[in-house]
């Protein structure tokens, strides 16, 4: 309609039609959305229910950077606290190649099989960058992923090992509040998340190969300390006497470590997750050492001292990255970083530089 | 002379003679003192001449918690840092018993006997409950002490390592600035200042007893991961065959530890700190090392690195001790701690609140 064909001594040019601010149908869709956004109270209720897709939402969360996700993440976390820590928490290491997803699988599979509630979860730093390198192809473990009994959640990712094994660590609680009794946390076998995840759990299992004779060779000592038990995969066919060997040398290195304050010898046993042979034996081990440090309350104390450590290791991290991230600082550091280098200033004239810049 | 004497009018009593606010001969005293009391221009002056008094002075600034010492020592360290760093840092460690003390007096002679100038520092945090365990006793190094090459300071005390370790590496620049060419710093074989020695030498010995067979017991991986150099000590009469003996294991134990970035291959031999023997041998390994660091650049590399260390170190440290030292969050933290124990609260929840209140 055209107000110049009115008839009328004012004459108004039409003005173009606005759109509505927002238009119904995105009004409809958004309200659809939160309608489906639940809180964080109906995200507690689904998963002591034992609701999944509440336990992957939670997750969701907890590993997002929005800051209101974070805090409804907490608010989740707390609600599932009371309800969390009846579980055991195992480690799971090895160096790439070892056969950590088919051990897995197989692992898991016999633990549901016996009736637990297994949930797979990893620390992988380096996963942002290659996108997922463990656990990322979920079909390397089709038959756990489909099993109704088990819950595997790919690594957390972010820019530090901190972040990620945050995330992975409040990850537990929600998964043990969910009902999850068999917590496997899986990690690679080359560097410092292999000592966040021995932080996180009960029991740290180390899954190795035989090789040529040099099985010690490439494998950190610091992981080998760590161990609780050493198993060494892929014991099948020709492979056997090769595996029983490396059993034996295994076991004579492991008797050159100090006595551990848990009580428990860590010990070596052989196994073929393809074949899935030796997986029992697996979990009867794990079984020993919870009755071990169970009746020597060690299982308790470490957990609490576990809590502590994340509790101090959270504020270290982050009085870190206040400083380091101040925009005054970076630039000084700088300076300053290239002074001690270059011997023109102590370190600890340039640290007291930089801190009575930082608290002035 | 009584006033009430005088034929006057007016009767005033006698008051007591005050005494002066400062008596003359404290100020004497004070002005003595004042004049001994050198500048950080004069220490700096006197200690490039090779003075040892004034060196000496100028550690026990460094080891002052005196603010103005503070100030001063850093003034000299300046002053002395272009005209440190000449020199080789050599840290030994070993397990009481193993004769620490016997072999730097004789490696400390051997070496002022070729013409080095050489200082002895110490890192030990349990000498200030102890009342120095290390070097404390300086005679126990009776004929190094008395030589004019040779200077011995004990352990700074101190109530962390952190601080001691902070001490002991601002001394080594006071000592090179003072001409020494050679600078052993000993520490005990247990714990972590084995690694604060490490960070702050260019070698690392680790003497060694040979035992019963059992050599690698009781001796931690990580302080053998970091020896460029394993010196069996007393191997002298009926001792000679188990410490050949010993050399073998220690070599095959090497061996299996990885390849070091500096190139260097760790070494075993054996020697005699009483008799004297394979003291030369040592000093000719060190050399080796030395030829080998110098020519692939890894020792100036490393130098570099270790400022940056203890740039960094020093910073995280201060960061810590003012936000743990703050009473408002002392007490906030010991109920968190508690709550996170009692899993009452997540670690991560129980962080935020104490950096919310530190932050505000």
């Amino acid at each position: 309609m055209n107000s110049s064909s009115k008839k009328s001594a004012l004459k108004e040019n039409d003005g173009i039609d606005q759109p509505e601010a927002i238009s119904s149908s995105s009004i409809q869709q958004i309200q659809k959305l939160r309608r489906k956004q639940p809180t964080a109270d109906d995200l507690i209720t689904a998963i002591l229910k034992g609701d999944k897709i509440a336990l992957s939402r939670a997750i969701t969360l907890v590993e997002s950077t929005n800051p209101d996700h974070i805090e409804k993440a907490n608010q989740v976390i707390q609600g599932c606290l009371p309800f969390a820590n009846k579980s055991v928490r195992i480690g799971i290491t090895g160096v790439p190649g070892v056969g950590k997803s088919t051990f897995i699988e197989a692992f898991g599979k016999y633990l549901t099989s016996i009736g637990k509630k297994v949930a797979v979860l990893a620390v992988d730093p380096s996963s942002s960058i290659s996108h997922g390198s463990i656990l990322g192809d979920k079909t390397r473990m089709e038959e756990l992923v489909r099993d109704e009994n088990a819950y595997i959640r790919p690594s957390a990712s972010g820019e530090s090992l901190g972040g990620v094994a945050r995330k992975t660590r409040e990850s537990i609680i929600l998964c043990e509040a969910c009902g999850f009794d068999t917590i496997l946390i899986e990690t690679v076998g080359v560097g410092q998340s292999e000592t966040a995840v021995h932080s996180m759990v009960d029991f740290f299992l180390l899954l190795n190969l035989a090789g040529a004779g040099d099985e010690l060779q490439g494998i950190k000592r610091g992981i080998m300390e760590m161990a609780d038990l050493i198993v060494i995969n892929k014991a099948d066919g020709d492979n056997i006497t090769k595996a029983k060997l490396a059993k034996t040398e295994f076991n004579r290195a492991l008797h050159m470590f100090p006595a551990k304050s848990s009580g428990w010898n860590p010990s070596v046993t052989t196994c073929s997750a393809i074949q899935k042979t030796g997986i029992d034996t697996t979990w009867q081990t794990i079984q020993n050492y919870l009755f071990v440090t169970k009746e020597n309350s060690y299982f308790e104390t470490k957990r609490a001292n576990q809590n502590q450590y994340w509790l101090l290791e959270t504020i270290n991290d982050q009085l870190k990255n206040h400083f380091y991230n101040n925009s005054e600082i970076e630039s000084l550091l700088e300076q300053n970083k290239k002074a001690v280098q270059n011997n023109e200033k102590s370190p600890f004239a340039a640290a007291q530089e930089l801190l009575k810049k930082y608290f002035k």
